[in-house]
């Protein structure tokens, strides 16, 4: 016999989706109307106003596409890649294997520059590999791996990319509001990230953002784009200014009030501040996983603030750690991907989720399971390095 | 200075989206969980169950697509067909057409088989097109087409497609839980919907299903899907059964609760008795449109009662009416698509939307704007005219 589904209310410090706003959910609950009425229009050139400022671009095509962030990524690929293509891969987790996957679909050739899970892409082997591939015409990275919490120098890496005439592809899924991204001064020419992560709103929709140089490209294809519902040539007369508007597909209307309302708290709150924030919370929590005696993957100076991959201790079980801390906490923590399974769990520290009360709440808990489950901690010694960070 | 966007409470009666039922809305709102979270999976589970409900069928891949039905369309597409496939669409309003998009970007051809805009597809015309085309292996036609309100019988199209040893790719967006559907009976071996017209739900999702034949075909494809994001053999590890998913996307969460209450709505209903209003509310409002001499575009027999096409009337200003209907009455009904612009209104009657108010109000509304605008009509026997429908 199945029910109305009541969700308990979790506090969501996984890789994503991240907590929500109260005031997103609000918005997004509110009357829902004609994906072409005027004042539904006239939202989404605020949505596209707002989405510029989260991105700093002044990049006309600014848009979220109405589906997740994986979909996002394949707008990127599909829009700009044709068969025959060469495509520079920079891989350092699990998304980099999947650009590698859209670029095969695409019918083109991935050359795969790898670095360790956990650590950031070398802007110098990417060099290396566009001296090696003088066909190469894009270069594609993520600037945040959620995989693995590495930030990668995207500005340098732009740069070499521009240097070797090769437009850019960047993965901004978990860096957009969470830490600085700078979409005009770095150099993105294009770029994709998703809601559900630093921008405190609901999964499902992919901000993406195009250059004048990316969307020239686009216009000048010998091929049909593969995908028609994400092929830009027609979102674009769906999403372009004013009232005239192209039919394409229904907009996901509900969501992007949701979007909306996310985008404003952000605007609100400003984007320094924002990036500040995750900062501060960042150390914080480390302080406290420092006094449980957890380490960071990721190498200080390549390390994301809002997505810690904490290696698990010898002979402690992943499994049930985050079950006990889902079950009597509410607390969800993520799980390590890919060669990573098993041995990090991901603590999320992103968007609304980002805020003290749940870096208390999550080193307390970490530390109260690590007891019950055989590793003896000192409670009162990590909450006390939990709050001197915080200056108390 | 952007600001909160509050939309009005707008009651809409165009081709979609239609009214959300507040239940719906209410669900939507939810604390957002994690998409691998135990309970998540569980509730993904009942989705799929009360999919198979509202389809009629047992196909295991019964799911919903993460995004609007466009890419449900794409997903049968881009899975079932390979590159030099032969494809017979028949087409008979602007949804044909898409799906002869669809199949051209997959390499294949399209032979089209074209039948007048408001008119059903003739299964004469698909047989012939089979026999002159013995290299074809797949047919697609749209059940209800929604740019003109035409139905076509699905079940006579799918007994001649398998006599020639076709697959069947079926758009039922606009008939799922609107007139009789039953997947499994009639043979759809690939079947597409979207949630924004009569499941009551919000617009973004695309439930699909595909029978065991369908599923042996994408298997035993000799080349990859096009598509990373809509490849059901990477989406089948992570809506398949229990709780052991490979993570491929961050599904929608607080859209798939709203799927599930629109669902459970449709259940507590039952899906004979939701086919019965539509049919009832669409003999009200008929009756109203004849009193007032609006005449429906679709010949009675191939008339669905979800979607009225009626002729503006000479000498009316089609977008004057509806600026009309949405400014004083926060009443939506929809503009022609493609060759039927500027000629024909769209008055749906969906889901939640499919009501005696709506109709009384729409028809009531519309007598008074004719009036306003120059067409004299009368309104005391027109609203007699429908009540008398309702037995009154």
């Amino acid at each position: 016999m199945i029910t109305s589904f009541h969700p308990p209310q979790r506090t969501l410090m996984g890789p994503g989706p991240s907590d929500v706003s109260p005031r997103v959910l609000s918005a997004l609950a509110r009357p829902t109307i004609g994906h072409l009425d005027p004042l539904f229009v006239q939202m989404m050139d605020e949505v596209k106003s707002l989405l510029q400022y989260a991105f700093q671009t002044k990049n006309t095509l600014t848009i979220p596409v109405s589906a997740p962030a994986s979909a996002g990524m394949e707008t990127c690929f599909v829009n700009l890649i044709e068969a025959g293509d060469t495509v520079i891969v920079c891989q350092n987790g699990v998304f980099g294997l999947r650009m590698q996957e859209n670029v095969e679909r695409c019918g083109a050739k991935a050359v795969l520059v790898q670095d360790d899970w956990g650590r950031a892409c070398d802007p110098q082997k990417l060099e290396d590999a566009l001296k090696a591939n003088p066909d190469a015409r894009f270069v594609a990275f993520v600037h945040a791996e959620t995989s693995t919490g590495a930030i990668t120098d995207a500005k340098t890496m732009c740069d070499i990319a521009h240097r070797y005439d090769c437009l850019t592809i960047v993965d901004a899924v978990t860096s957009l509001a969470g830490n600085p991204l700078y979409v005009d001064d770095w150099g993105m020419d294009a770029v994709y990230s998703g809601t559900q992560k630093c921008l405190s709103c609901i999964p499902g929709l992919s901000p993406v953002s195009f250059n004048n140089a990316a969307v020239e490209h686009i216009k000048q294809r010998k091929t049909n784009v593969q995908s028609w519902f994400l092929d830009l040539n027609l979102v674009m007369g769906y999403w372009g200014k004013g009232a005239k508007r192209a039919y394409h597909h229904t907009a996901p209307v509900n969501a992007l009030y949701a979007l909306h309302e996310s985008l404003l708290m952000l605007k609100e709150e400003g984007l320094n501040q924002a990036w500040d924030r995750h900062q501060i919370h960042h150390q914080a929590l480390k302080a406290g996983l420092d006094a449980l005696g957890l380490d960071l993957v990721v190498p200080e100076s390549e390390r994301l603030p809002q997505l810690n991959a904490v290696r698990i201790p010898d002979g402690v079980n992943d499994a049930q750690v985050r079950a006990i801390l889902l079950q009597d906490y509410q607390l969800e923590i993520g799980a390590g991907l890919g060669v990573m399974a098993g041995k990090v769990w991901r603590i999320g520290l992103m968007g609304y989720a980002c805020r003290k009360d749940n870096v208390l709440k999550c080193v307390s808990a970490l530390a109260e399971v690590l007891n019950r489950v055989q590793a003896p901690v000192a409670h009162k010694q990590t909450m006390a390095a939990t709050l001197a960070a915080y200056g108390e």
